[in-house]
């Protein structure tokens, strides 16, 4: 049968019920109770309306939820909700139970639909699952700042034909303006006349540019947060950072948006949001892959790197990437020696990075495990890093950013104020020390492969806070600059887990190992048994608790 | 409880169970065997797994399917499905019914969730209700050449403040190219150096542009089909075509990815996707608004217009719009005489459509209904308005469409092989034809307003076939050829409903009176109680069957 019910500002949704039967009482009151408490943003409410139990479930275009608290937490989080109208209810019986298929229309246009399996059990009506379908966008601002069906067509031939490139804010396209993630550089931006080599060569190799994806702003950060578009998603752990800086190419990829993502690693800007996103992340051997084109932070230490869900793409991009290497850097150099670690470095770690790490390692290495070198230890190799990077940094966009008080992120703001504050001496220090440690570097590891985690935890919370975030992140770029410092490739792979998301395996070879580096990558996922297109999901709620407390990767089909 | 399931090529799910409780014997199978039956794309094994009933539901994206057979037809019609991977599902019992929440992995990345309702009183397995999330896309290219985030800032200032436009593939924006709806002008369409003024004064007056919307090609059809592109979806019936040719536009308002369209209209393309997708569509006074910078088609029928769902935002983005027409060409005429009808420019319309329409005037015009004006027949108008269109078309567009053989859909390089054989001699007479039809309708009308449907139906099917498609055509371009050979302004406003989907009432109004058709609009919806927001939705399955026989709008709150 079908009612018309006046549910006032809330619409007046047509009513259908299976069988002709009618509604149970309070059932339709019980939605539309909910629809005015979500009207209201009233979200005791609406957590009260759902089954306080730990098998509630919430679904939405972003994942899954799994229990009342976790849903509660995501809702605390997610901000105001558009207004909407009932359009029409549909009610089937299930048991003691209802399904009630709700069709609303937000008041911005489109269509929602929401479906709830309702009970009375407890006296009153209450949601057991939800799964909410919203009105769809042009695009994910937090992920593409544009995006094109194509934006740009590859070669119609080649070896990347079929394949989709998310390309990260630095890089000029013709036409397009390169805005570093930033709205207030991108408003006096010029329009591009020529393409940037890097993506260039990727286009006449086949690959179609879906899209220009966001990037932390002048590529500063590892985080992957940006206050002027907002923060990429991380689909591998739901309510975590993306990893920065290279996060939106990262998401697009992570998403099934694009095949291949484009970005730049200066001090891990491609490894970390691959470790905190499950994906595959090289950053290549410094300058074998032209710069022109790119927005510089600190030429010194900047490279071109790609992310890819899995490591034939990896393999496929990386050959075209670094075919135009040039005369003098290394390139294509296919063997390398031993694997070894290095606990100095890795002891930044937390330990569950660093034991999902080493299980693999041992898993795939044998022979007693990896050789063990002596390495500087992290924070001597942050500092240098550090102080080095800074000074370049601020002599590409200092000017820029005196000129635009108050247009940066306040952590990009802090690092560039730190940054105007290394005189020329600090810097010449600095770079007699990154002389010192480079040499350490390079003559302990030789063609040995460096195993070590490639960020130092997997991908922290989006509302971690400030502080535990700055610790991280030390610890993370005082590993990822062994690779910084000595211009080495590092790869991160997606091969060991934590209870609270993928942490990459990061293998860092000799200058010109880049392709060495991941067929080594796939002989290790073909012995850990780990799928090119093994689901990284992690449903979670943002408690960072986890029903499974593995080490390894689980072996899938 | 949890069990890991080793299901072959489609994963190894693991299987979590509400309540420690264990699966009812057969439904993971049967759950894993509609993943293989989808994998290998069997649509009869498909819809045998729904239960066959009109009850049974499918939610995705694109909205609600309500019945076993209207589901089938959606699966039918839907083209090849991804692979994809099981990587958990979760049961709730209720009652004899499960709810089965399983998580997926694409091969294309990303995640999708599918939540659906199983029963098993049948003595197998089967679905009563199911809600589909597949992982988001960069953009939908049907809707949507580009996009950013936004594409281009307006001022920070002004009377649109807020608002966002898609821009129809026809008009230049400064750093992108022009389209026309087809990939092969595209790809040798220079870069604009300017914007134009149509778009121009929309972003002075603080809208920002959202990207640019497809177009049919070269803006020469009604249907909105688009062969390169894709068909942009018709939210407002799903299963039928959007109309175009200002269809990007359209659907991008109509899923609220826009607030504003921009789009063309020379025989109707304005108002008819407005009429199929329940919008509110201006065609404006020829020469009111700029078309420099817009792609000609037909420069002595084209205008300029725009696309809004609620009649506020029409008024506003018209009175900003307006405000830059050229000396003599009237504007802002805000009073009109009498609202007239004439029966023999209806008489190609459907009943349903006549019908709808002639309710609403009845309504909303007192005395005795309108006035009724005698008219010349519409098959006249058409074809002199043919005749006429097809030679300026030619001389727009002939020279590339020569130099591209095989390039365009088959419907538009129809129209262009009629086109090509239209000689100066024919043009002479048509010209005379039309001097003869226009002196007669506009002595008929004067300053009276004609009502009359906006399209000759309803939205038709996509499937419709293109004998039928083609007589609806040529009906509805009688229709709306009367504003064309007058340069009268037209206005399609989303008041009327019939069995299959909204129908405009269009009103035109003397040459400068745009303003005033619109205020008249208002008025009208104020008296029929249709409000500003009014969803839109018609679900349905392909049919064309609705429960519902109204031939007034629907009051709502």
């Amino acid at each position: 049968m079908v009612d018309v019910y006046d549910a006032g500002a809330l619409g007046r949704p047509e009513v259908h019920i299976e069988g002709g039967v009618r509604a149970p009482a309070g059932l339709v009151e019980a939605v539309l109770a909910y629809e005015s408490a979500r009207a209201a943003d009233d979200l005791a409410t609406l957590s009260d309306f759902f089954v306080p139990s730990a098998d509630t479930l919430r679904i939405d275009a972003d994942g899954l939820l799994v229990g009342h608290d976790a849903i509660a937490v995501f809702r605390g989080s997610r901000g105001a909700m558009e207004p909407r109208t009932i359009v029409q209810l549909r009610l089937l019986l299930a048991g003691e139970d209802w399904l009630v298929v709700s069709v609303n229309a937000p008041v911005s246009g489109g269509c929602g639909i929401v479906t709830q399996l309702w009970n009375s059990s407890s006296g009153r009506w209450l949601v057991r699952a939800s799964h909410v379908t919203a009105p769809s966008r042009a695009t994910d601002s937090r992920v593409w700042r544009v995006v094109g069906s194509p934006l740009v067509l590859g070669a119609t031939h080649g070896p990347l034909a079929g394949h989709t490139v998310a390309v990260k804010d630095l890089f000029a396209i013709a036409g397009q303006r390169v805005g570093v993630g930033s709205r207030a550089y991108l408003a006096e931006a010029p329009v591009e006349v020529a393409t940037a080599p890097a993506v260039q060569i990727l286009l006449d190799a086949g690959a179609d540019v879906v899209g220009i994806a966001q990037s932390d702003q002048f590529a500063y950060s590892i985080a992957g947060l940006n206050p002027d578009y907002g923060t990429p998603p991380n689909p591998a752990v739901r309510g975590a950072i993306p990893g920065g800086s290279s996060s939106g190419p990262a998401s697009a990829v992570a998403l099934g948006q694009a095949s291949i993502g484009v970005g730049s690693d200066t001090a891990g800007s491609i490894r970390v949001p691959a470790s905190y996103q499950g994906l595959w992340g090289l950053r290549t051997t410094h300058g074998a892959v032209s710069l022109e084109g790119v927005a510089p932070l600190a030429p010194r230490y900047d490279t071109v790197g790609w992310l890819t869900r899995d490591g034939g793409t990896m393999r496929d991009v990386a050959a075209v990437g670094l075919s135009g290497a040039p005369d003098g850097v290394p390139s294509g150099i296919v063997t390398t020696r031993r694997v070894v670690a290095s606990p100095v470095i890795d002891a930044v770690a937390t330990d569950a990075a660093r034991e999902a790490v080493s299980a693999v390692v041992t898993a795939v290495v044998g022979d007693g495990g990896p050789g063990v070198v002596d390495l500087p230890n992290s924070r001597e190799l942050f500092e240098a890093f550090r102080v080095t990077q800074s000074a370049e940094a601020w002599r590409s966009h200092g000017a820029w950013v005196e000129a635009h008080p108050g247009a940066l992120a306040p952590d990009v703001e802090a690092r560039f104020a730190w940054a105007q504050a290394v005189t020329p001496d600090r810097e010449r220090a600095g770079l007699e020390e990154v002389s010192r440690l480079a040499a350490w570097i390079d003559d302990a590891l030789g063609d040995d492969v460096l195993v070590l985690p490639s960020a130092a935890s997997a991908a922290p919370r989006v509302n971690l806070g400030h502080e535990r975030l700055d610790v991280l992140r030390e610890a993370t770029l005082g590993m990822t600059s062994v690779a910084g410092l000595t211009g080495r490739p590092a790869l991160s792979v997606p091969l060991a887990w934590t209870d609270a998301g993928p942490v990459g395996v990061c293998l860092v070879g000799p200058r010109g190992s880049d392709l060495a580096l991941i067929d080594l990558a796939l002989e290790w996922q073909a012995l850990v048994g780990v799928t090119p297109h093994s689901p990284r999901v992690v449903p979670d709620g943002g408690s960072g608790a986890r029903s499974s407390d593995r080490t390894t990767p689980p072996a899938r089909a």
